[in-house]
């Protein structure tokens, strides 16, 4: 007999869960706070887009779904980065092959929702999970001033950033270890509209980025032509979400900073009023797992800020991790959650920590031409050395072999040897010349990179 | 007109805040959740000893209430270590004259109630604090099924490191910045009563220390001649909490490894069974306050380990600190508790971070040559040249001139300077040479130490 599976949260990692635990014959059932978005339109300004990568797609092709989800991917090969005189240059992500896919929050959720109904999963929606009782298995969920209550007996805590059964866990368990951290900066959706025809307005198979130091905007591509733009951006000071106040700030600003990305955003104003602005926050917490009867996983156990594009494919990596063990374990529960969260918490910590980094380097040191002449060394070695040198990003996005923790400590070396190289007199005039590349492939021997 | 003052919390810090506010005319309400430990009896077990210092002494002078309070205090000069062997060797603290006083919570927070009591401040007990509404700026209060809600005007959080206006605080507040970190050990009272006629059984005037690398025990003096003493222990592990499961296992390990001490201890395995096992936790968040109206303050806005002896007298300093800017910002209270908590926050951060690395270092270096010769090489010097190096034990204790974060640069900068002499070419038979000190003080005048 198969344990009785509860999922709190049918966002991507719960519908994806279910999936993988309907399979194995578990009977499942998923509770969604929100309603259902199969029949309700998704509130504007929150269709944000994620870049699957390696170790999300090899979480799907193992459950078998990747060739459900691939028609509503575009693939992308490189960035498009687009300077602020309005030009823009194109640089393909690592090895020719290597590509990461654009992919709508939305209709990604929508399709693994549909999968998990076809492999048995029930979703019940409008479902606000307020309290458990540990003790008696239970979850109360409040329905206005009601409440109603279900038993549980294998529970999954998939409810995102803002969990409440991590909160639940957190409040009733004793020496727990929690860290939340929110950056000064929020993001908002804007929107490119395909053009006549539905034909892309940029070239369709880039991740678009306008890097500006203290802030930037990215624009993936959708199925139907248009552009999904998310602007990370300041909450306060010059400039900020604080201080543009009104749409003809909103206007000039854009038109300055952003300004062949503005030219194609009819709706910018009215967007950048309606659409939410939201935060980004990293969660660290420990444990993760009761006994043999829950655990938290994807965004509750470790929300990411976005800034290496991992959230989804770390969460879709856990479901992956998770599987192994059910039979590595033989289903016994106690174990295999034990397990999880021994595995899997060194490599959360991991991805937070480079995500978190990315974003410090992004803001700090895109104009510092030290940090500029590093990953111009860094590129032109690694593209001579493909098989000894992969670059931090990588190792991270092209590498599902490798885990979390393993690339950042690659990382960390490889940092720690461009620091040295970056120490070599004249470097500036040198960079490109044999006595560099000699240095290196010097350093990488001694240090066993 | 005065605004009204609520606190929740009559512990040390609410029960300090309460006589400064009441003696500038403020109306003082102070809400406690547990029973009036005035006519109750304290549970054991928690009689907890603490060391009271400069900082705190500070601000029991400035509030005039110094007087009240040192007959209950007993001067502490220095460290009295206890060896494996049962011998034991005598440190006194930093420069003559200097030294901390064991106080019982307990008693000092009785004093500290009857003395708000008769500066009008009112106390009511057994109020648990549920619900805050910040809107209709009430707090709900639970009794049983049943609940009571009052209106505040001007709200203080003094409830400690598990702070249920902290809670009530995060849980309805955007982007809030929370940390709290359990390290693995705990601690358990432990009691050595007085002799014959109240006699002490060890040095009176001294903080008494058992270091054993991976373990821990004091003991401070009590007003009648008796000890408390805090075992602090791993709470897994061998050994630890969880392998001494017998009261023979206790007695055995204690006479192996605290002989002295077992002497004088009667009660000890019935103590050890009986008595709690207590969690350590640090609490860093932000931010502390809601515009005019709200600041956390004490523990309860920044908990620390107690291995520097400062959580207390940190919540004073934070009492005095406030009340200095009542007079530099007129009574306008936004303004107050901007400035309160853009000051202390980083000095909180400061302390926490010097208490967990004293933790650290007590647990992973004791036994470690190069530290201890570090130690001896710093207090040889120190102690020839006291206006120019105070190590950072001396910083935190007897400077209360000095905020917590710049003994935590200055102590840093020191510690900087000895690794550099720790790694001059035998070290470990020049230490105490003329050399030694000439490139001190040498390195002291290039860092501006």
């Amino acid at each position: 007999m198969k344990r009785e599976v509860t999922i709190i949260g049918a966002g991507l990692v719960g519908s994806l869960l279910g999936i993988y635990l309907a399979k194995r014959g578990y009977p499942v059932t998923i509770y969604e706070r929100r309603g259902d978005m199969r029949k309700e339109k998704i509130s504007a300004g929150r269709s944000i887009n994620l870049a699957l990568s390696d170790r999300g797609i090899r979480a799907l092709e193992e459950v078998g779904i990747m060739n459900d989800i691939r028609p509503i991917t575009i693939p992308m090969h490189g960035r498009q980065m687009h300077h602020e005189d309005g030009s823009s240059a194109y640089q393909p992500y690592g090895l020719a092959g290597q590509f990461i896919n654009s992919v709508s929050r939305g209709e990604l959720n929508i399709k693994l929702m549909d999968l998990a109904a076809s492999y048995g999963v029930d979703i019940f929606f409008n479902q606000t999970c307020d309290f458990i009782d540990w003790d008696k298995k239970t979850i109360h969920f409040k329905h206005g001033e009601s409440t109603i209550i279900k038993k549980f007996d294998l529970l999954f805590g998939s409810d995102g950033a803002y969990s409440a059964t991590r909160l639940n866990h957190q409040l009733q368990h004793d020496r727990f270890q929690y860290h939340q951290y929110y950056i000064d900066y929020g993001y908002k959706e804007l929107h490119i509209p395909p053009g006549a025809d539905g034909k892309f307005m940029m070239k369709e198979n880039a991740l678009h980025i306008w890097p500006r130091g203290n802030y930037m905007l990215i624009a993936l591509p959708n199925t139907d032509g248009s552009f999904t733009c998310t602007l990370f951006f300041p909450f306060d000071g010059e400039p900020s979400f604080a201080s543009l106040t009104t749409k003809q700030k909103i206007q000039d600003f854009f038109t300055e900073h952003f300004p062949d990305a503005c030219n194609l955003m009819p709706t910018l104003t009215a967007d950048f009023v309606h659409n939410p602005t939201s935060s980004l926050v990293t969660v660290k917490c420990f444990p993760w797992v009761r006994k043999n009867h829950f655990t938290l996983i994807g965004d509750a156990a470790h929300a990411l800020v976005p800034f290496f594009g991992q959230g989804m494919n770390c969460g879709f990596e856990d479901c992956s991790v998770l599987d192994k063990l059910i039979d590595e374990e033989k289903e016994d529960w106690e174990k295999i959650l034990d397990r999880f969260q021994e595995l899997r918490k060194p490599d959360a910590d991991a991805i937070a920590d480079l995500a978190l980094n990315n974003f410090i380097e992004m803001r700090d040191k895109v104009a510092d031409p030290v940090f500029l002449l590093q990953k111009k060394i860094e590129n032109r070695f690694s593209s001579k050395y493909p098989e000894i040198w992969t670059p931090a990003y990588g190792l991270v996005t092209f590498r599902p072999d490798l885990r979390y923790s393993t690339a950042l400590e690659k990382g960390n070396r490889q940092q720690a040897i461009m620091e040295e190289i970056m120490r070599m007199p004249g470097i500036q005039d040198i960079w490109d010349s044999q006595q560099v590349e000699d240095a290196m492939l010097q350093k990488i021997n001694t240090n066993h990179v």
